[in-house]
C-alpha cells in the first residue's frame, strides 16, 4: 500500500493490472489550474521555426517527414531542411510523400551531409539528376501513395517530426487545406504523417479562432506551430503533370480510352472512376462524361487526385462523391470548401494495402498514363528512356491493383521513342495488374483478360497485339537502343507491400 | 541477388534499408485480379455473428471492445457476449467505453469463466451491485473517457477486437451513427476503438450504397460486417443520466451556477462550454443561455455530451460549433446529420491527456454534477453513501482538469444524506481541479481561488465557506455514520493520466 497525492491507500499492485501507480496531480506536470497554462489554446504556437525545432527537439539522424500538396509550389521542405542545416543537423532520413522541380537545393544538402536518406514518391529536375548520376550513397526509396501510408501506418517508417505546411489553422493545431489565402484542398498526405508521427510541427500562414472545424488535422496530433509567411504557392499545385491537355492525339487516346471502358461494360449507373496524372489520362474524363450523358447513367464516386473535370462531374449530378487525397487544380481545392459531397481522404483510407481495405479496392475503373510500357504490359513512370530519374510512383501501383479495371494511356510515339517496347526501363507497376494499353495506334489487352478482348471486338475498338504494336514503333524510329546503366543502384522501386520490385541503376557514364 | 516474380535482379540488402523482399505478385495473396474479389466491396460483409467471429479468430483470454451510444438501449454487449459464451471462449477481458442497467446478464457471464476482467467507465444495477459484493477475482478498473482514449492510444490497453454497432454502414464499412432508422448520433467513443483495434466487428442495422459519407468509422479498419436486426434503441439514449429536469431546487442550482459563471468573467464573446450528465449540470445551460442574450454574446464552442438544449443553442446562433463525442438525446443525433456546424468528434481528441493538446484544455467554463463532495473538494460520482457502485467516471475528471473554470452543482442534501461531508466515499474528480461548488443553500470556493472568491462577493452571490455548508447539511440530517468496508478491492478508480486514485472496497456485509 502507498498513500496517494489525496491521501488514499493504493496498493502496489493488483491482479490483472500489474504495477499501479498512485495518483500524484491534477494537472500532469503543472502544480496548479492557475500555472497549467501550456494546455491552453495558443500555448502551443511558437515565435519561429528556430523554437519550434528546440520544442521538437531536432537531432542529427532523425527521420522527417513533409507533404508534396502545393507540388511545384511547394516552400517548406527548402526552407526547413535549410534551417536544419544551419543548426548542424546532419544524417537526415528524408521522407516526403513526393519531390519536384523546386526541390534543386537539397543537392547541396547531401552534398553537406545534412541528408542521407530519401524516400519519396518522386523526383524530378536537378535532384532527380543528381541522385541518377551516384549523389547519395545509399539508394533513394520510391514508394507508392499507398505503400508509403502501409509503412507509415505499419511501423515500418517511423517519423521522427513531420513538417506539414498549411495555409490556416487554429491556436490548438485544427487546420485544413481548404481555407486561407494560399489554400491547396486536401491534405490527404499529411494527415496520416500527422497520426503516426511522433511529434508533429505545422507551419502556416493564418491562426484562426479555435475551433476551426472541419480539421483536416486533428490538434491532438500538434504538438507546436509556427506561423510563416508562405508555407506554398497554389498556382505550383496546377503546374506539370497535372495540366490540362489540348494535344489532339492526347485527346484521341483518351476518346477510344473512354471507347473501350465503355465496350467493357463499366459505364453503368454507379460505377467509379480515378484517372492518374498526365495528358490522356486527364483528359479521358471529358469522354468518358459524354458516355455517362449518352446513357443516362451517373457514377457512384471519383477518386484520387481530383481535377476541375471532376468538379464539373460532382456540380452536374454526374457523380454522387468525390474521394479527395489531393486536389490538382484550384477548382477542386475551392470545391472541396463548399461542396459537402467533395470528401478529404488520406493516404491510407485511399490506398494502403495493409489495413482492411482501402477505397482504390472499390474502384471500378482507373485510366493511368505511362511512359514506357512493355509486352508483359509493366509499366515504367519512374525513369526516362535514358535511365534517369524523372517521375513519380504516385497512386499507379496501388490503383492499378485495386480496380476491377486498368487501363494505360500512353502515344505509341514520344517524340522519336516507342512507348512500347521489350522491357521497360524501370517497373513501377507489375503488368499483371493492367488489363488494357490503349495508345493512338491501337489498343493491346492483357492475355490473362479474354473477357474484355471478346467485349472490345464485339465494339469494333481497334484492338492489336502488343507485339504488334511494337513493331509499329519500331518500324517508325527503328529499334531503340538500350541504355546501359553500371553496377551502381541508385533506386530501389518499392511495390505497394513492401517488396522491391525494381532497381535503379545508373546510367553508364553519368558522374555525380 | 534474387530474381523477383517479374525477373527483375534484386539485391539481398541495400544500406539504410536491410533487408530487402523481392515483389512476389500484384494481388497480395491472390495470384489474379480476377480472384482479389476479398478486396472488393461486400466481401467482409459476412451472413452471421458467427461467421464473424470466426473470421476474426475470437480465442479465449482477449480483450474485447464495445461502445455506450445507445446507453440504456444498448443490445450489442449482451448480443455478442452471449455469442462468446455459447462458443466456449473464456477468460475474456471486457473493455467497453460505458455500461448501464441493461447490462445486468453479464453477472452470469463473470460467474461462468467467460468474463475475467472489466474497464468501463460506468457501471450501475444489478451488474454494479453484484460487482460491489466481490463477484469477480479481479477489480474493475474505472476509467475516465479521455483516460481510456489514452490508454488505448498509447498502447497500454490493447484491443483484440472491437465490436461495434451502429445503424447503417457500406459494404466497406463506412459508417455513421447520424442516420439510419437507429440512429444514435455521434460514435465518439467507437471512433477510437476502431483505430487501435486489431480487429473491428461491425454490426449494422443497414447497409447502405458505397461511400457512406461522412463517415464516422473508417472502411480501413473494418475488418468483418454483420448485418442484425437491431444494435440499439434510440430510445434508450435519454433515460436517466440525461433526462431533462423539471425539479425547482435542481432549477434553481442550475440558475445559481449560470450566474456564478456570469459573475467569474466568463460569459462574454467567444467563450466555451460543457455540461455534464445530471439535472442541475444540464439545465445550467438554459439560464446560460438567458444571460447570454442579456448581454449579446455568442460561444465559440459547445463539448461533449451534446443535449437539444445545446442544438437549439446552435440553431440560434448564440454558439458557433458543438463538438460531439456523444449524442445525448433524439435531438442531438438528428441535428448532427443536418447542421454543419455540429461535429463529431473522438474520445481522443476530446479528452485525451496523453497527446498534444485535447478540446477539454479550450474549455473555458464546465459544469458537472456530485454525487457526494468533500471538505477538499473532492468528488465522487460512482459509488452511492451506502459504498455501492452507481455511477460512472465519464469525462468528469478531464473536463475538470481542462476547463479554465470548474462548476460542480449538488443539492445539500439527496433524500435524508448530507452531499457535503468531511470525505466522500471514493474520489473520481480531484478537488484541486474543482473550483466552485453551487449548491441549493450557497457557493463554496476553492481556496486556490482567491480571485474568483472576490468576483462572486462582489456580484452579491451567496458564497459560504464549505465546512459550513457541511455543518447546514448536518443539521437537518444529523453526522452521516460512514459506511464500513472490508479489505476486498472490487475495484480501481484510474485518474485520467493512467495514475489511480482510489480503491472501491466491499461494503461490509455484503457478498456476491
Amino acid at each position: 500500500m502507498s498513500r496517494n497525492a489525496i491521501g488514499r491507500d493504493i496498493p502496489d499492485m493488483a491482479p490483472g493490472f500489474g504495477t499501479l501507480r498512485g495518483y500524484g496531480g491534477a494537472f500532469g506536470t503543472a502544480d496548479s489550474r492557475l500555472a497549467a497554462t501550456s494546455r491552453r489554446p495558443g500555448a502551443k504556437v511558437l515565435a519561429s521555426l528556430d523554437a519550434a525545432l528546440d520544442a521538437v527537439g531536432v537531432r542529427s539522424g532523425m527521420t522527417i517527414s513533409f507533404h508534396h500538396h502545393f507540388r511545384e509550389g511547394d516552400l517548406v521542405v527548402n526552407m526547413v531542411v535549410e534551417a536544419l542545416a544551419r543548426r548542424g543537423v546532419r544524417d537526415l532520413v528524408l521522407a516526403p510523400s513526393s519531390l519536384t522541380y523546386v526541390h534543386e537545393k537539397l543537392i547541396d544538402r547531401v552534398k553537406d551531409g545534412t541528408i542521407r536518406r530519401i524516400r519519396t514518391s518522386g523526383l524530378r529536375g536537378k535532384l532527380a539528376d543528381a541522385i541518377s548520376a551516384g549523389l547519395m550513397d545509399e539508394p533513394v526509396l520510391i514508394h507508392s501513395h499507398g505503400g508509403r501510408a502501409r509503412a507509415m501506418d505499419g511501423g515500418e517508417l517511423v517519423v521522427d517530426v513531420a513538417f506539414i505546411g498549411v495555409p490556416i489553422c487554429d491556436p490548438m493545431g485544427n487546420a485544413t487545406g481548404s481555407l486561407g489565402a494560399s489554400a491547396c484542398g486536401s491534405l490527404g498526405y499529411a494527415m496520416v504523417d500527422a497520426r503516426v508521427a511522433a511529434k508533429v510541427v505545422m507551419l502556416t500562414e493564418e491562426i484562426a479562432p479555435y475551433p476551426l472545424m472541419p480539421a483536416s488535422i486533428r490538434q491532438d496530433y500538434v504538438d507546436v506551430i509556427v506561423k510563416v509567411d508562405s508555407v506554398g504557392d497554389p498556382a505550383g499545385i496546377g503546374k506539370g503533370a497535372t495540366r490540362m491537355t489540348r494535344d489532339p492525339r492526347e485527346l484521341l487516346i483518351a476518346r477510344t480510352a473512354a471507347q473501350a471502358i465503355a465496350a467493357a461494360g463499366i459505364i453503368r449507373e454507379g460505377f467509379s472512376l480515378q484517372t492518374g496524372s498526365g495528358g490522356a489520362s486527364l483528359a479521358a474524363v471529358r469522354f468518358i462524361r459524354e458516355l455517362m450523358l449518352e446513357r443516362g447513367v451517373k457514377a457512384s464516386f471519383a477518386l484520387g487526385g481530383i481535377t476541375s473535370q471532376l468538379v464539373q462531374l460532382l456540380e452536374e449530378g454526374l457523380v454522387g462523391t468525390l474521394l479527395d487525397v489531393q486536389s490538382f487544380d484550384a477548382d477542386a481545392a475551392r470545391s472541396m470548401a463548399v461542396n459537402a459531397n467533395h470528401r478529404e481522404v488520406d493516404a491510407s483510407y485511399y490506398a494502403n494495402p495493409g489495413l482492411a481495405g482501402c477505397a482504390v479496392d472499390a474502384l471500378d475503373v482507373v485510366v493511368l498514363s505511362a511512359m514506357e510500357i512493355d509486352l508483359e504490359l509493366n509499366v515504367n513512370v519512374i525513369t526516362g528512356s535514358d535511365g534517369v530519374i524523372r517521375g513519380a510512383s504516385g497512386g499507379h501501383c496501388d490503383t492499378a491493383s485495386g480496380a476491377a479495371l486498368t487501363v494505360v494511356v500512353t502515344p505509341l510515339l514520344r517524340g522519336r521513342l516507342p512507348s512500347v517496347m521489350d522491357s521497360v526501363t524501370n517497373v513501377i507497376t507489375p503488368g499483371g495488374s493492367v488489363d488494357l494499353l490503349v495508345t493512338d495506334r491501337g489498343i493491346a489487352v492483357n492475355p490473362a483478360r479474354g473477357d474484355l478482348l471478346d467485349a472490345l471486338v464485339a465494339a469494333r475498338l481497334p484492338v492489336r497485339d502488343i507485339a504488334w504494336l511494337k513493331r509499329l514503333a519500331e518500324s517508325y524510329t527503328g529499334a531503340p537502343r538500350p541504355v546501359e546503366f553500371d553496377d551502381r543502384i541508385v533506386g530501389l522501386v518499392e511495390y505497394r507491400d513492401g517488396t522491391i520490385i525494381d532497381t535503379i541503376r545508373r546510367p553508364k557514364g553519368l558522374r555525380a
